[in-house]
């Protein structure tokens, strides 16, 4: 039993692509009814999602260096799918556009993690709760509905018009909640998210989420600095601040 | 018992000032408790309540104009608050900095009509909803999370850039939800909001709310034009689009 951490916060916002929700498994689920249907049949699912997970962050690069104007993940990611067809030999007009259009949509439909509604309930009934996503407003919301994630609102990438780790990403919603930044808890499985959300005055929570890359995985199984909370998953990030059992 | 209304639709969005909460009676809720903690005895409290919704128009056409930049409508109606308290003869400078921001949250408390929760909650079974008000985010979200209003998302004017009935506001709004506009009904209380979302192809459905202006109401009391679902409250439209009891 650890006494509750009073750090006088107003809002939590949330990463969600390896925090909330497991896309890779999600990811590897769809990959593979794509490639059963199709006939693809020397496509490794678990191969073809980390490849297209790997173009994510080059992806929003363009964005966030100005040589692209703000464009939404949806269309990031959809061109990131023909770029990792095209690595796996596969060629795009092959497919009927509404295969691909249907696969894009696989990071609509990620699984939370076991303990990420409960733990988002529990913490909604005294903070607000907000994605701070680089997902647009679209995916998180149909994720979100098909999930149950209790969001008080669907704040992030789109809204803020930035990618993440790039400031305005934070600073700009904390002018939206019209909260000071020290009011806000960013909550990532990802030390770098924590890093440039502290550069920017919030509060900061790491959980551990060991299997997002699959059972190799080397990265951000420990926190790298001393952030405000460390909570093993969000049902303890719920207790140690203070949220009572729903 | 009405046949369900096919309309092909995928998401709702609503007007929420009059149409989702009471905003009449909860302003002047909040204003009878400020006269009276402040000792303003010549304030009736419906008229201030009147007054300071009288600002509400012309605050935004400022910005709809482009004279002014989008100002988010916390500032507009602090700013409108001012001038009500000036125009009833209260000295700004008589009252202390935190009981004006305090009374200028008064929007943030605003109670749903009662059919407004268990209507919406029937609509979220089968549709995208979310609403599409000229409030800032942290206003709907204050609201929503007090009143328990379910909402999908919270879309409007600060997500849009542009304050209805600018057509921007239904477009981007649009845009936002990934849907063409005839894929979305817009659903307000107010004819003239329903105007120009039809002028913008969404489809529009009517709730008559006859005492937002109090007993003495004159507009809005019907439907103007033939609008795609005309509906006594929020769970007479969940039942016309053909959703089932909770």
């Amino acid at each position: 039993m650890t006494d509750a951490i009073d750090l006088d916060l107003h809002a939590l916002v949330f990463d969600v692509f390896g925090t909330v929700v497991d896309w890779r498994s999600g990811v590897i689920r769809d990959v593979t009814e794509f490639a059963r249907k199709h006939a693809l049949k020397d496509i490794d699912p678990a191969a073809f999602a980390d490849t297209w997970r790997g173009h994510y962050s080059p992806s929003m690069e363009e964005v966030r260096s100005g040589r692209r104007p703000f464009t939404r993940l949806d269309v990031l990611h959809r061109e990131s799918l023909e770029k990792t067809l095209t690595t796996f030999g596969v060629p795009i007009a092959s497919l009927p556009e509404q295969a691909l259009t249907e696969l894009n949509l696989t990071w609509h439909r990620l699984d939370p993690w076991a303990d990420s509604v409960p733990g988002l309930s529990r913490l909604k009934s005294r903070y607000i709760i907000a994605p701070l996503s680089n997902g647009n407003i679209r995916l998180m919301l149909d994720m979100a509905k098909r999930a149950g994630l209790p969001w008080d609102a669907i704040l992030g990438a789109e809204t803020a018009q930035a990618y993440k780790p790039a400031p305005q990403a934070y600073l700009r919603t904390a002018d939206i909640l019209n909260l000071s930044p020290e009011q806000i808890c960013m909550v990532a499985a990802h030390n770098s998210d924590l890093a440039a959300a502290r550069l920017c005055g919030l509060r900061t929570a790491f959980i551990p989420r060991p299997t997002e890359h699959g059972d190799q995985q080397t990265k951000d199984l420990k926190p790298e600095q001393n952030w405000d909370v460390i909570a093993t998953d969000m049902n303890d990030l719920a207790q140690q601040l203070g949220c009572t059992q729903n």
